[in-house]
């Protein structure tokens, strides 16, 4: 039995194509954002073939120009894409068919479609790259000339958003500078996938894979990731109740109801972008999970996950950056925020200092912190006398501990808060930057 | 210490508004799908304006008749969204009172932005459950007079991609029916949640949280995941190797080298698509993830996830009720995958009706199937005196298990195979569409 | 050609069977949780199958008396699972024969292990669900008699992490009691899915899919989102800027580092789980997509997720519980954060009960928190002349909007701040308890 | 207002510890996987004290002591978990104090538990990943030497499940043992991450984050997506309808109903891994996104998803190397799949040889493919006469186009499937094996 099941089983009418198939199958809505890299895999493919032999110099040169002109017509925005272009290589081809003639029917020998669009989505995700990376490059050069400046700023450390111990502010932004733009990643990609300086290793491996999508919306996950801890921690101080910072007017918004509220819209909407980032990457990984080898019409979602990714990565990373360049540190609140409780650990080393083990030591300190507690006065305010009962150890020198600078200079290990060790990370950052920039 | 940045770091210039923050804040672009909604909310809400006494009668006519206008100029594509209407709120807002003036003003008292976002979110998605409630129908109404159409085609059902034992194509069709469209949880929102039969318990809670977004969103990717399940087993079916079915041309596509090649698109693009969408629901219950209560702009992310998830789910109930009503399917090579060893199970089901404990039957059956392997036959090949030795209950009426159709009438318990159950199932849900058209 | 490949290509040697693909084929090691459910479902089937006459009543006695010792084997701890026994049915299967020799082999006619596998996993589900239901309902009672108590402690609501209007605790606290329990989900799942008041409608469907367990997962992810949001909150009023709230030493920790520091790591690890159980549902989803349809083993992961997801919640539940119960409010910190400038809002309003459009209001009003940070003192502060200024409309009695009791007072629709209606709402949520406690 | 709750909310008695809590927040239960790693840490770092003179020689002499005792203990299970172990760093450092006393105190001097976490899980990891190197290696060079001995098998490559063009088998092996093994990311985790050659740049970066831990658990979905490809493609080609290739028994299972089934259980688990070490990616990517800088307890959860991706990515490189290295292929019905039109893209380019475009030419070849479907001969059985119709550059010497091998010699290209091709792919990946493996 076969029959056209229209009739018997109600399915709306179908004749040749379906109008909504169609739609549903074409990507030229998404993809005409490569008519540059399309052109430019085109011209290199047409010389390729003239090597081969399989054009002649003429058609070669015929093609050559004929794209240029396609290339001029979509950088004026006068290109019209038309009824059957399913796609921006279907767009190009048939327009450089109009310009000149039956000659380019032959630049399609010997690739498949699968080829042409891999090798478009490569360069066109090189280029973004680049662009990517000088954003990122921006946002890190912002962060650590505030931290320069700003390098006698103090403030509490937190973890577990409780007050930890006392920081610089610079080691603070330093911290964000490295931790939210894994630029390294970035740079291999590009080099590793997208320079082009080796060729594929196996033909079926090369239509059917995405690696390269999917380590970009990996990469620009857990950028976004990065970039949300940055933005949760400045969101909190810029809490009334926290008032370590204020958001310029410029990345902030007013409330539609309540007419004395300042929101700190910028730092939510980059927060946010970590999902939906995410969101691209885990969708298109679904998709790929157990697809058969080779090219399958599964992987058009590839285009517009990359295109999604980039656009958002692109937009945050500039956000970030006028923020962090604009927004304004309250020092006096930062300072008086440190309180002699922090130097905690800096009273149990006073007495490693005199010999006694770490794990013992804390143990003191922590008593000495119940006695202050008991007594409702600061730690810094319990005297010798009271100090001494706890442990004999305590002298009248304990009362250089309570002391933030000097507390804060001795973690000047490498990667420590102390200011030399800052200005190291500092000029690490800056060096690292001029090179990457080259 | 308290400065402006800008001058200092390097940030690009950063005046009373970064245009990029602009763009990245503003929602226009996707939310003026929703005008319709914007509106419908915004005139009954001036109706309980007027009934709470704060606006009067004469006011509250003319926002509904501004209000008119504005729906008006939108349904004939002439509303002009202008610089600064950053949302399709304030797009409507901002045009009422260039039509009417002052009054205007009083159409927001006592309602935030987020609750008139939530209002009108509800109130789309309510309307589009509707459509895709209408596309599901349309698509179980297909499967299911398809399987009527078809109901004495036997093929082998598979588990484990593997042949397992004989199965009516209908009953394969219903179990699509069933699975692919889980409509009821669908109603069950739009009752629940969207009806708007009950009001919100708590005010915090009704604008911070997107409970019935997640729902869609998920709803959307459990219906895509069982879709492509289906389109799975339709692209098996359709290789070369199987050829049980021939899609229509009008859901195929050629290929842009292999002038022999006609490909299931329309299936690949069937089964991608619950990858997308589960993306998006993904990234947004990401977003959602560790959101401090009531609204923060976060919940922004979720207006676009929506509106794509509909279009998406929209256009592949459309495209799989095409390609369902259109494949033809190939009965004798159908038929002809059925092979003996597939009623291995009917060979122990025969030594079960004589009292053998079925695990010992089931190992007699298995000796029976190595037996026909070593001898190089078809396992109804097997003489009676070749199963005597294996078991002295083979008789010479063994020679009724080897019928296809009989084995498949075993099946008649509810949701069987046999010609009565796959009867029965077709009618159940005839009755099921029925009901849910009124 | 066709070769035994082990010798040729130097993988490592394989006999008969591969002990590593037995461990990752085998399920024994999670799925003998269901050892209860297990011999619940065979109990019932063997009374079908005697009814079936396809077992004698003695038989069905031998299975059942068997069973139940099985049974006493598994409460006491005394059951030796053996090699073979790759998974829970194996087992008890096995142990029936030993004991009951074999009448034990009827027992499996007409089911298969996929039958069986989802039986056993509704039933489990079944009480897992029903167990959860009390952990929730044992949250949601506690967090309303908890806003019974405190209904008249004043504090900042707030949206985007800033003050926006003076709310009652007990507001917050029903907030998350609604949100962080979305029970009714899970009744539906209960009653709908699992209590098995209807047969499956198709037999290929019934093996094949698994939306019972899907729906689990994401009505748990959904679950600790909330949660996650509740805990996030808390975290921030656990703060030292915050200090509105300290959370009992019972789930606090200390630092091994600082001895000062106290930790909210109960709260940090609810926050936590969201991710958790989310991803089980998010890899589950992957595994499904793009399988066949019926039977296929990549399902096997169905039973670790469940398993893992049902303990989390568990898990979180009971600690959310505890927290709640057990922490101390810090009312005169929490009232104190109240601050004049959240009285915006109502300072509109005033003007709008004198007539002023709500819009208009809202600008006179930001130009009044403006007045009032330009001569630096609080919104109340601003004299009556200073307002005057600005609108002729304030008057004298402008003094009686500067009260944070009536200003909540004035949010007595239902699901508002006023003790009505934060009254209404627990009576509403106690009444609810009690209906679900039944 | 301030009051213990226990009493007036009714939640359950809470004392000074909450059990459930205990349990909760404990990790020894998975941790303790890492004794050897965190007992290599603190060698280390002892020695490290001694040279800061922050111990002396006797006091680490002492703890390295100590430590290789509590090594050997683990050694040979004899270790003790006692109560108040919990996790791993706590129980290590409380045997040490019970076998060499107040000294073990001393080592926990200026070092934070999130530091010897972290360091830890780094050790834990570099073993881990040199161990899943290993496996991969097996896999990739089982693969090549399959390809080497096999390289003369020729079977239909296909696109989109459709046959597209003849390959040879060598080519589809070699395709999936490049993309199945991203070893390279690997291999730069281990150097660039994990060799520890440099030191963190940033303390507050060092301990609150955990990109480590989610690049590995993206490269182990990625890998699996690759592996779960793999499958898809092997589980078609042993359907009965393909029958392309035999599994091994060690790797494959029987039904409990069906006797004459035989499943490809090996194929479905490792398809079906993808789903469950993404889940764990994205779950814990989730937990990541939000979270303030430095430690929260929430990273807790980077320590199961780790261990159970290992688990899972170890097994299943051992399974598919054994399922690779066991398969028997059936040669003669994989070549009998070849069809004529299959050449159709070679009778495509027959006149780009004569200076056909190439777009012309598929439109001829499309043309001649459906005269022989009108004819219902195969494509090869068209007549000069017939294809002339056609075009008239059709001549006699078409006939040397219907030679699937020399089809297949054509594509000499690098990466193509000629013999040569194929047999450059494995001579550079034996030297790439040989190369890692030293």
């Amino acid at each position: 039995m076969s029959r056209q099941g229209s009739k018997l089983w109600g399915g709306r009418f179908v004749g040749d194509t379906d109008p909504i198939m169609e739609r549903f199958n074409a990507s030229i809505a998404y993809d005409q954002r490569m008519w540059d890299a399309d052109i430019r895999g085109s011209k290199a493919y047409v010389k390729a073939l003239e090597k081969a032999k399989l054009v002649t110099t003429v058609e070669m040169n015929q093609i050559l120009q004929g794209m240029d002109q396609v290339c001029d017509e979509w950088s004026k925005g006068v290109f019209v894409i038309k009824p059957g272009d399913e796609d921006i290589h279907t767009a190009n081809e048939r327009r450089l068919k109009e310009l000149i003639g039956a000659a380019a029917g032959k630049l399609h020998t010997g690739r498949s479609r699968n080829d042409q669009v891999v090798t478009d989505m490569r360069i066109w995700l090189r280029d973004a790259i680049s662009t990517l990376t000088e954003n990122a490059l921006q946002l890190v050069s912002t962060m650590v000339e505030r931290a320069a400046a700003e390098i006698d700023v103090l403030f509490p450390g937190y973890t577990h958003m409780q007050r930890a111990q006392p920081i610089r502010w610079s080691h603070w932004i330093l911290s964000g500078a490295i931790a939210g733009t894994p630029l390294e990643i970035d740079r291999e990609l590009l080099q590793k996938e997208l320079a082009f300086d080796s060729i594929s290793l196996n033909s079926m491996d090369a239509t059917g894979q995405r690696d390269f999508v999917v380590e970009f919306l990996f990469w620009a996950s857990l950028c976004l990731t990065h970039l949300s801890k940055m933005a949760e921690d400045l969101m909190l101080y810029s809490t009334k109740e926290f008032s370590f910072i204020t958001l310029s007017d410029a990345y902030s918004t007013g409330s539609s109801l309540m007419p004395q509220k300042k929101n700190a819209d910028s730092l939510e909407l980059i927060r946010s972008k970590a999902g939906r980032v995410f969101g691209r990457c885990a969708g298109f990984m679904m998709t790929l999970k157990g697809l058969p080898s080779t090219y399958n019409k599964d992987l058009q979602e590839d285009k517009e996950a990359m295109f999604d990714c980039y656009d958002t990565v692109h937009a945050v990373l500039q956000v970030t950056t006028g923020v962090m360049s604009t927004l304004k540190i309250n020092q006096s609140v930062m300072e008086a925020a440190l309180s002699p409780d922090m130097l905690a650990t800096d009273l149990a080393y006073y007495l490693v200092r005199k010999g006694v083990p770490f794990r013992e030591a804390h143990g003191i300190s922590g008593k000495a912190v119940f006695a202050a507690e008991s007594k409702n006065v600061a730690l810094n305010q319990l005297t010798v006398e009271d100090l001494s009962v706890i442990s004999p150890l305590f002298e009248s020198d304990v009362s250089s501990v309570w002391n933030y600078r000097s507390s804060v200079e001795q973690y000047s290990a490498a990667g420590g808060t102390a200011k030399s060790s800052v200005t190291a990370q500092i000029e690490h950052l800056r060096n690292w930057v001029k090179k990457q920039a080259q």
